[in-house]
């Protein structure tokens, strides 16, 4: 094994490191994890990843940070004047959807972030703001009659963004399914369901 | 602190040690767990959790075993003979929101398993054989016409207990809300769907 060449090395800068510790974190959890596995799976020493960041938890901030940055970005990309609350909807779980398969490692280690110090209470507490606010979509729509009212909107929003969180569980990034696809089936499922008009209709007979 | 007293330590059986891994499990994450942390948390020292377990490994997959048990066994509850395909899904959903509220630290387990060992590997193979299982009577709801048959089973079993499973990350057990209510919710959502039936016919003109 040892210390790998300079030429090695040399690729590595903040963002790859950064790569690296997300990995890591995803596949044998943040607690644990620690730099002298981050700095193994890089085949980089730990004084180098000290150069690039302060500590565990800093890699931590960032990597949860990127996926963090994208989805808050989702909410200011539609325009509350000029789209109904039920485009802006769909527009969000589109998005969110395209985040989470475009950012699977950093959405998955995000989703699995437990509050046990400092930083992960700060994340907890952004991860919340970003619930609330999708909240807020949905009551929206709601108000404007435009989707069923008959539920709590923040119950309808853990449900929905549950099938979209629930990405990180199982797609498989090298699979025939592509985000557009993935999001199209949240679409039928959550705004017609299941059921078939027939079987509507039936019950309603 | 010192040792506790043996008054202290005997109502611990090997089902209250369970519980209290599977809460630091829960909590610290199984890789950042040790047994240890396990008998600090128990207030029993290390050598009484062997008297009853081999290992961390042992109480992890005790402590999966009891959610995946509790899975397995509601697909024997129905009929498949005197149920419809339709009323034997809609079971399966309710009874797995029941057990996801009732043992709700297992299941939050169950779901962060990664595979790192042979015990979570075996875990992850009874967890898709389970999967597997839920998506066949997904399909044969397909096939008796009963529900929306343009969806893949397998992606649409993903995503409807995708839902289910996200109960794992907010249900507040002290809430107002209990199993039934999130089952009706998720009832609605997936058979029945968001949209208005006015904006659907409004959607088709």
């Amino acid at each position: 094994m040892g210390r790998p060449s300079a030429k090695q090395r040399k690729p590595y800068n903040r963002d790859a490191i950064l790569d690296v510790a997300v990995r890591v974190f995803r596949q044998r959890g943040y607690d644990g994890s620690s730099l002298d596995d981050i700095a193994r799976a890089a085949g980089i020493t730990k004084a180098s990843i000290y150069y690039h960041v302060r500590s565990k938890e800093q890699l931590l901030d960032r990597g949860v940070g990127r996926a963090l940055d994208a989805l808050f970005a989702v909410l200011d990309e539609t325009d509350a004047r000029r789209s109904s609350a039920l485009e802006r909807l769909k527009h969000v779980i589109r998005r969110t959807v395209e985040i989470t398969v475009a950012m699977l490692p950093e959405v998955a280690l995000l989703l699995r972030v437990r509050g046990n110090t400092r930083i992960e209470r700060k994340i907890l507490a952004r991860r919340r703001e970003f619930d609330h606010l999708l909240a807020g979509v949905v009551r929206q729509a709601q108000r404007a009659g435009l989707i069923r009212a008959d539920l709590d909107p923040g119950l309808t929003t853990r449900l929905i963004f549950g099938m979209s969180n629930s990405i990180t569980e199982w797609y498989r990034p090298r699979g025939a399914l592509g985000a557009a696809g993935v999001a199209d089936a949240i679409f039928k499922i959550a705004f017609a369901g299941l059921q078939r008009e027939g079987e509507r209709k039936r019950k309603r007979a």
